[in-house]
């Protein structure tokens, strides 16, 4: 009758689906072994399937011991199971358009995390990887099909310039990634965060450095608005 | 034929509206008042119409010499003119639902800010004023009118955390704009912008301190897509 | 007759108890082995008892060579003995009541810090974890219980924004505790520093990152005094 | 029936005092005139007496327009009103004992701001002001009249050690204010507040630079628990 | 027979133009009126001419009335006087080809500092003003002849993302000149320094934040290797 | 009989020249009108003198009403008297040597301050302005010079490169003085102190920026020590 | 017919060399293994020669087991490869003249990215280390070499005093790399980087920290323009 | 002739002795095995005995493998070597008085390393550890002794406020060592820098974060100047 699930050590959000439309998702990070299978249980057990980030290669090994049929994707990080076989099905075939574009190849991690992130709610997904703005024709010769996405992610390190062209060159909304890509000054991604916030170009919001699931959440709201779909 | 208007102290992006949907809008803080004068002249003969931000009361009395019919808000510090007297209309009537929120009473120059640009772009706004969390059962109270919005505006200042508690009650995304109020260790904003940024809540997106107009722009943006709206 | 034991690496505050009414702790991060085991059985001597925060695994099992009994708890890191068996049995039956509540799971070690400091010094402590406020339901389902404390410590990483919400629910003073859990722009726990310390709402005061000892320091202090009981 | 009366630009926290045993305060810096003076009306009739905090000498001007007996105090900034004469009766015969230090002479508006806020509260105060730690022998000589407090507040700039030093000889919490006194490194009072967090000594917790209003506030919850008055 | 000359508050280096091929210049601001007058009668004396930078309305009138000839640009805001009459003149039959964009209409002044400063050393300069990123078509149909130039000097403020754009497009240096416009995050000019330190493209160097001057100098330099000629 | 003077609102160390060998200085910055010419009087009755910092014209009028033989140097910002007339007398005839460097022009200010407060304790001082390594010639044909002092004082702005290489000619102590002058990235003076504080050089310690007052004091204790005189 | 050559996870500027005069060059640092061997083997393809930069041993001997001649310098992190053996070749009979020094030993690293890259570009290029301000004579001694230069590069940590030192010595430009060694304040690089971006040296422009590689091209660019020669 | 003697990768400053007074000392830390053999081989043979700081001990047997009378201390990190047997001699007879005190135990390290420079240097050493602020009566009860010294070296971490109170206790220099023990906020001694550099004592002077060796140095040069003797 409560609203979310007591663990003690943690308190499952049982109402977030029927609250926000998205149910509750594992952010690994951090935590301890005994919790992190305990929860992944719980959910498996409530929603019929988990979706958690930044997982490790030792938590997916954890997990897996618990829960045989958990999925790992080393670069993006994503640990996901499903008790029926959904969680494998579900990557192709969404809605509308969301399209990811990084920097460079060392932002592609981040992107997906965005882009398996929006695939696993629902949403159609196209990858446009390597385009940074210091060979500004790659992508300029990408911006007829960026601009046909309902939201464009646009993850970038260094000095993630790329959102200030991308946002000057389309209509719908850019959610702009930081990435802690770079050396020196880039100061762990603060550089690119900043840039980005300070952008001279419209229609352009930002999210913590590195966090492509947020991306990928916001994109997914966004998306499913202009699909007149609310989940 | 070239898709800006060369002015040489400036180029007037005349292919945006056509490109992204919007038309040139003039960021007034720091121009030179021959340059705003002219820049104000040559939009209103291409466009009919301008909306300038972050206008100073001199500016004003500068540029009505020029266009006797320009209107200005002292609170939001928004300056607008229109060949015919559209400016002053089109604020009640728009499309869909955007919400504009704030952590207290010295946040709302830049929800105006937020408001009125987006009621500008055609968008119908709701204004929720004064529901920071230290009183948290006031914010709760309008929960049911918040999650009505197609987007959400969140402006707080201090430690702006009343971003994280919205992001937690709707389905659709929430624009965070940090603002300057505060003092000592809120550093002119940044401390806000820190906490928007790394907020525990899904679904929000941040821009820069005291940016009302950049709000108000994506949260019209999100709402035109919600209403099968193009422009 | 001097007020403090010289053991020439360190200087033992033996006259602390009788001035604040608190013996002396150890902080054994980065302490040299040598010096530590010779640190505890200097105070085990003198009083009977010995607290040490921030203790590691190999701190622990050095210690042990010398003093057998000691304890270790793996999730708080504290590592305490006592010349009788005291150590492991004050815990339950304290007085008045402390409540320390986290914003997530990870922030569970520096919650268990303050709690079994502020047991070990004698208070009653109630553990309320995970009531983020992106899930603002659960603080609130437990607001009356948090309101009966005289004191509540509230431990959040991220964005921190836990402590205004709960500062604008209760009557006595919270004790705010920064964690170092997040990534990119939290910066290792300043941004949620940053958020506590400029927090709305009335009756916060601020510790230093993940400093749950000092957090169950001053909570002891300030129940003790609402308890009549100076130690 | 509201839990707050609403004025659209401001709604104020009618619930307040019942809910955390404070009225609530008004913040007056940055406030526009017209509503400064709609929010004394207001409270007044409602509460029969305001207090507020950081009101300048204009602000000052303006409300005594519309409420000719309003009290300002230059060196705190505080400006309060009361329907009867109370305002100017209750600041002497307080509960319990709160103590204010300086570093410096220069630290006084913001220990003034502290000490009115903690004696329009209820609680009794006494200042001890420039006892800097560069003078040691000034603060040890007032050591026994400190102790006797139930809550020190620390106020001090530059470097800001003071709390320290008075933290190593209290039994009772030190709240300590940093302060934007200073120059060049002090970074406008950063450097104390940094100083103040970091600090050896046990039993000080810390609020926003130049918060006096804040530490008064808290003092004044431990001050009530201390003497068994809850409001 | 010293290589400067002793002035006591100053020692002016006669002989840098021998050993860096450019004469003495004066930072005029903050410094006290009387050096400021005795320093430019003491270069006019010697060099027959003077440059002085950052000079204000101020300053000029008070060296106008010692020196009547001198010339003053608002913008700019450049002092310059000669013993002869050349000082008006050599602005426009300069060598090579140094190219001076902007990203905005605010970052005119800083430009305007690089392009006479350029010209005063005997440059041609080409100047292309509001080419910000937020609209690329604009600094696209500039690029052929962006890269004509020997040395492109980049002003930008806000998040300063042009330089990358440029430092992708041409064969030869690019001199990054962040600037203080901009507002919130941009920390006066900070994030657009910290975003042209981290640029990806190759070919960029950078200067302090408006220093519009260093820029016109680094790019005579480079000009004058171009051309073969050393001054 | 107690070791300092009560005012109040100030603790007037008396005790101190016997503890130091140096009265206590007034900083003026920031004082109260009425509490600067309290102290300044009750200075001049214990000892016979006073010396202020950072005293600005108003203050110098101000302290002039009540003591008219003040005297005030509106370049170093001191302002002092004497009972005598021995303020006006002791500037040069002191023992040992200091000699104070600046990097430029406009840090003057600040070297005045150092040299008049080392004046003012008794040392001979030697000033060398404007040698900033730039043009590195000026310093090398003053190193003999230099090296004869007891202790050099260096002060600089902008990059603050100067004490370096100072630092490596000389055999006693050099005292670096951060100063504010620069711009942009000088964040004032910050740039200047951390490139001191990093010196590769030996021999070299820091103060805070634009603190000319505590490099005198330093430079006097060292001068003391060298000329085997205490006080 | 593309500008570009389309790996997906990497888009290969091929039209780089063409537009700029320089190959594309790969920055090996957090590339993944599967990643690097395909675009060192499409670049040989295509180029029939690879430079990179910043890689690890375990990266050299991965492209190795692809690439069997791929040559490797472990001090300055090169992994560079050639159809046919000109990698080993074009080493020293370059054009004009690139010096570049160091201010310690600790700093070779970087300075040898930078020489390398000069040298691989067709650039002569001359190493004077160990040269900084501390023992000024050094640099000194060699002034006449290193005025021979078209470019100089200086690589500096801790303080990075040395460019302002040199910048005031000669004519051509200095382009200032700073490093992470230091320690402490340092701030791994940004200290030297404040001190390169204030110089009060004309004729300074900076990369970022340790970025030999971006000095190595800058210099080229300027080495070319000297000797007439566009690649 | 020349005053270094140049081994290409390092320009050991030969004449440094005579110049400063002090031979020449290696910065071991990042050096690369093979360069430090080679200086400690020259040093030794130039000098006769070589001392270098920041040693660790994989260095230590490598150095040793070419020096087998090399020493090494763990705790202070030196790695001193002498053509006789003179470096383990000289430790205890030493002239003057300087005295090292620590805020803590884990300052210990950097407090070695300055006590053994300036004994290496010929000074005479008196160490006091672990009187930190907390319990300030364990430094008053070492006031005399600490007056007794020329200079005091004082190292700190957390709040480093003990510079603060032992400046107000003597009549000679302090030289404050900020060290990076601590965690949260304090940023790696960043915190304790910035309290001492704005320290409101006088007669205090910071030297980088964890310098002991930098303050041994100045120390000596101050005890030498006091005992009248230059080296």
């Amino acid at each position: 009758m409560d609203k979310y699930d007591e663990m003690h050590f943690a308190k499952l959000d049982t109402d977030r689906e029927k609250r926000t439309g998205f149910p509750e998702v594992v952010f690994c990070e951090g935590k301890r072994d005994e919790y992190l299978v305990q929860i992944y249980k719980r959910l498996l057990e409530n929603d019929g399937r988990v979706f958690g980030t930044r997982a490790n290669l030792h938590q997916y090994e954890t997990v897996k011991t618990a829960i045989p049929g958990v999925q790992y994707n080393e670069v993006s990080k994503i640990l996901k199971c499903a008790a029926d076989d959904s969680a494998s099905k579900n990557t192709s075939e969404g809605i509308g358009l969301i399209t990811v574009c990084t920097g460079g190849t060392a932002d592609i991690p981040v992107a997906e995390e965005a882009a398996e992130t929006a695939e696993y709610f629902g949403g159609r997904v196209k990858r446009i990887y390597d385009v940074g703005v210091s060979g500004i024709h790659r992508v300029l010769s990408k911006a007829e099909e960026i601009r046909e996405a309902n939201c464009v992610i646009v993850v970038a390190g260094m000095e993630g310039a790329l959102a200030s062209v991308i946002g000057g060159l389309v209509e719908n909304p850019v959610i702009a990634v930081p990435t802690s890509v770079g050396y020196g000054a880039s100061m762990g991604g603060l550089s690119a965060l900043l840039t980005m916030i300070n952008s001279c170009a419209n229609g352009i919001t930002v999210v913590n450095i590195d966090n492509g699931y947020g991306a990928g959440y916001v994109a997914t709201q966004i998306n499913r608005l202009a699909c007149g779909s609310k989940n």
